[in-house]
């Protein structure tokens, strides 16, 4: 960390800040004075040093991280990718492309059971529905809770595809017991308390990124339940919300490359609470995987018609064969262009 | 609601629709078929319809709302002003200026004492001051939690100002028991669980806008807590994220009179988060008060440079005595020129 | 167009405003009188009726547009694809994957024929370089102006690569006679009078989308040139502004698809100045290839530690081999993908 | 300037990038060897050190300017207030309240001298309105152009009042000759072709922040005007484009502070444009003012429901008396204040 001093600081004020920053977080600092400005470099582990902290001291005019603010995501410290293995065997971030694919809501026996055939049939490895459903009215459809995580067990049961849903309170942590991948939802990624009792768990957590979140508190938020012991985090980018009111949220899939650069855990990608329209998930998910995707989330629905919440961005059936079908071929050449061309 | 139906939607289509909704949402159906395009038009309570569901059916190119999707927080069904009380007789929303100042954390009782004592001195009506604190670092100060609403406690009962801190958790609202207002951040602004679980309380909520809501969606989350049987929200604007960068947050004042419009919530606001900045506090409380803002939350800290978390936008005791002093009276000449000139 | 009118609108008004419609902008006025609100629905060509106008009016609440508010761009009264094509046979928007490269700014000869050699023999069929460069700081390097005009001019002629490159003002069109493309930069995406001039002349024009422009802002400047009678626009998405700073804008790659579907034009993508930074240009071109561009326009430069301007994201001419190897690689691969999977 | 350099650089690297460094702009270099990074510290006037040139050094990781990058609008070297002042005796900036007011487009000569007569009579102390208007669609009124100068020119004659009005392309500054003061729109604010020209002129040039401007961005298009020699330039926050659709844009009046710290050039608030609705002008006026603004731009017309541009935002000339008697007082109030509470 580099802090740049005010020029009217003092020579005293200096080394007492130095003596405060060596003792408080157990670095050594450099001093490099110039005509005009002070600089101070800080040797050492800075995970811990407190930006705040160090900002309102009076003679500090800003400062500039040069290591990141986290250790356990950084690939730096683990360069090897994370590969999430489930006890069936089905694996994210091994280099294969994994399809979790379902409806927002689980609405009956019969509509997620059809669902899940169907898209085990396409390629699927993971059966996505949402149970809790976070809902911007107190008048909408909030899901058909425990029934519904009952329903996604079913239908486990008839295909053999984990189950992957949204968690929206750590009350509910012992309820989420035997689901596969507990989903922490945009709106959710900076709920630490929830974090923190994940961080706790021995669950795979998918974490989606906040509807206005930078890449760095994004993965700030991994770090939060990596802290706490559970290495086991997938991140899942799902549009960012700008100016532009074409689509629901801006989809950034520069954010995929950049992710996998600075951290060692699988990306996957949900194109369909990006766009929020069902005739712009093709696309997008070609370009996730020519992004460098692990993965991607994608919402099916029997009957996207009669859907409860988020019909105008859910595929039918049949279309998802298509989808996923491209999707595989588009990874297939991906990967042959990777050998080929170095 | 207008619901515009797409060129190629048929005639049985439609009718399909029209019956759907009828007996879906208990709304009578309007027609009107123009060349080229069909409207219909929603008649009756729409508050419950689902966009979603709307939106997904094949016909449907577009919706437009023309009732507010809120019905307890619509100053349309509510006239008057809501004014919160306290049973120490302060209040909120009532004309006056209402100023909570404190600590961004709690950090000792020396300190919290201290600050209670210089901000009640210089006229603030409560005191804040934060013991569970969100942070986007699993590595920085967490709060001195239930310790620090103890210490709370005892400096309402040196200064008789009633409390507001923030809760992250509905795990704690029975913690959060003697606390005279409670907090929601800007972060967990769209936590449904803890909204739902808060309107069963009979606590006043000071809600913070989300770091990128829109008005709406804030007042969406006001309305999950007054769905729940609690009316007393306070309203405030913190701040939202934009591209610029020379503020920590871009402070949305248009939002006071919008919000004051729509609704019949008082409406605070908090300079200190919004810019991140101590110098910007005063000239920004001033233009607050001049939007119409029912109070004011700034953070004071005894001693800054040393303060645990948020030290760069803190003011010192002396430093609100001053902008406590200009904001009152420029809240006084404000309410004279409102009098004199109609 | 519907018009939603207030609820306190009378008769009167009503029928005044409908008879100032149908005069003022030759359409017909539908009425539909529902219980609290009002609707009229226009019917006719919207495209010159005048928001601004019609919001303004004392009685309308809202309005909605049903229709596009572009006609010559929109693909609605002109469903084929406009292919652009030049003298020498080069083709934008063919189906083919079309690449411009070459350095941000001309610096020299020896630097513009080296490029343009190296860019043809990785396939590229134009070559893009600034002669004029808009530049924040009027203390930066402004570009080589009408002496880099002259040496693109040169590197034509070496390598028979058509010339694209930036203008400014329109003061400069007669100087860009011989540039083969003209280029508008973001900047200038809404300098009305620039646009309308360059729809005075037959020159394709690549219209970049402005830094914070809408969709249909950007289709609006195209209509803007070919409203003037110049049909012959390239659309190029560069990176949105948005909060995030991991990149220097965020490349928004649902704009391809969703331009494709409401304009006739070709798209291509700028991932150099999106992401603004090299390493993530190879990633990001094959992304807007699988999104569906029609080309990519990359910045190459022999030296890019010696460029004087923009070299943070600029390839050398060995990556760009690599990139350009592999987007024409996954190009067809995609190609023969939407073949087989229909 | 501080140059992080990345930990692979060598030391050979480094002295090389030192020598270019100190030959190219001219300044000296510290070099502060720490463990795992070295940083260079420059020292000497780094205004026109190119930050891309800089970044694009293959050992450069990241930069990171001290000082601003802007000389001659910046308050460092010139501590005192600059005053804009006009033959007829107006003046911006000296610590009276200045507001300008008119159409958002002229349009006859009964208009405009009206309206003239109406805001001179409120106080205002400029007349503003457009007669080239950038308009977003090419079928919307482009303005009554040199016409609607002369009548501007006759509504001065009237009533003595200063004009201010928009120009779109250099090619008209001529035309502009005896316009009192030019204004430079949003969608120009880096059109630095007209700026370069505008820099030549003795005008005076009121330049509005660009859509999605920083403030720093703001800041050095005013340094293009004042590096070609004209030093008389006016900021005119006027709202930037964020994601809330609430409002136009969104009002950041943070920046007025800004601006006055960073800049010895006046600011003046367009809460008309900003907001985008008439209703909202007052209360955003009047939080201007309390934010420190010198000056307002106030849309009025005459008749708003005819304005043929931007009359949702318009306010009567009855409105108008009331937000500018407002105004006035509260800036009386204000500086009271001011005096009283140091």
């Amino acid at each position: 960390m580099i802090i740049v001093l005010k020029p009217e600081a003092t020579k005293e004020q200096r080394i007492l800040l130095i003596a405060a920053l060596e003792e408080k977080y157990n670095v050594t600092v450099n001093t490099w004075v110039g005509v005009g400005s002070t600089v101070l470099g800080l040797i050492g582990d800075t995970t811990q040093v407190d930006e705040d902290w160090v900002s309102a001291q009076e003679i500090v005019d800003s400062i500039k991280r040069v290591q990141e603010p986290y250790k356990k995501a950084n690939r730096k410290f683990h360069p090897g990718n994370t590969v999430i293995e489930l006890p069936g065997g089905q694996r994210i971030g091994d280099g294969e492309l994994c399809i979790m694919a379902g409806p927002c809501s689980v609405e009956s026996e019969e509509q997620i059971n059809y669902v899940a055939k169907r898209v085990k049939a396409a390629g699927a490895s993971f059966l996505r529905g949402g149970a809790f459903k976070p809902r911007t009215s107190p008048y909408s459809f909030q899901g058909l809770k425990d029934e519904g995580l009952d329903l996604l067990k079913g239908a486990r049961k008839e295909t053999g595809l984990p189950i992957v849903t949204e968690i929206m309170s750590a009350a509910h942590i012992e309820m989420f017991g035997s689901v596969d991948i507990i989903q922490v939802g945009a709106r959710n990624m900076q709920n630490f308390e929830l974090l923190r009792q994940l961080g706790k768990t021995d669950k795979p957590i998918l974490l989606k990124r906040g509807l206005s979140s930078t890449i760095e508190e994004w993965i700030m938020s991994a770090e939060y339940i990596m802290a706490g012991g559970n290495d086991r985090v997938i991140l899942c980018e799902r549009g960012i919300r700008t100016y532009e009111t074409a689509t629901r949220n801006t989809l950034d899939l520069s954010a995929v490359p950049i992710v996998k650069k600075l951290t060692h855990l699988p990306v996957i990608v949900d194109p369909s609470h990006a766009t929020g329209k069902s005739w712009l998930v093709e696309q997008m998910s070609l370009a996730a995987v020519a992004a460098g995707a692990d993965g991607l989330m994608i919402e099916v629905h029997n009957d996207p018609k009669h859907a409860l919440s988020d019909g105008a961005q859910s595929l039918t059936p049949d279309q998802f064969d298509r989808v996923a079908a491209k999707a595989f071929a588009l990874k297939k050449a991906y990967d042959e262009i990777e050998k080929k061309i170095l």
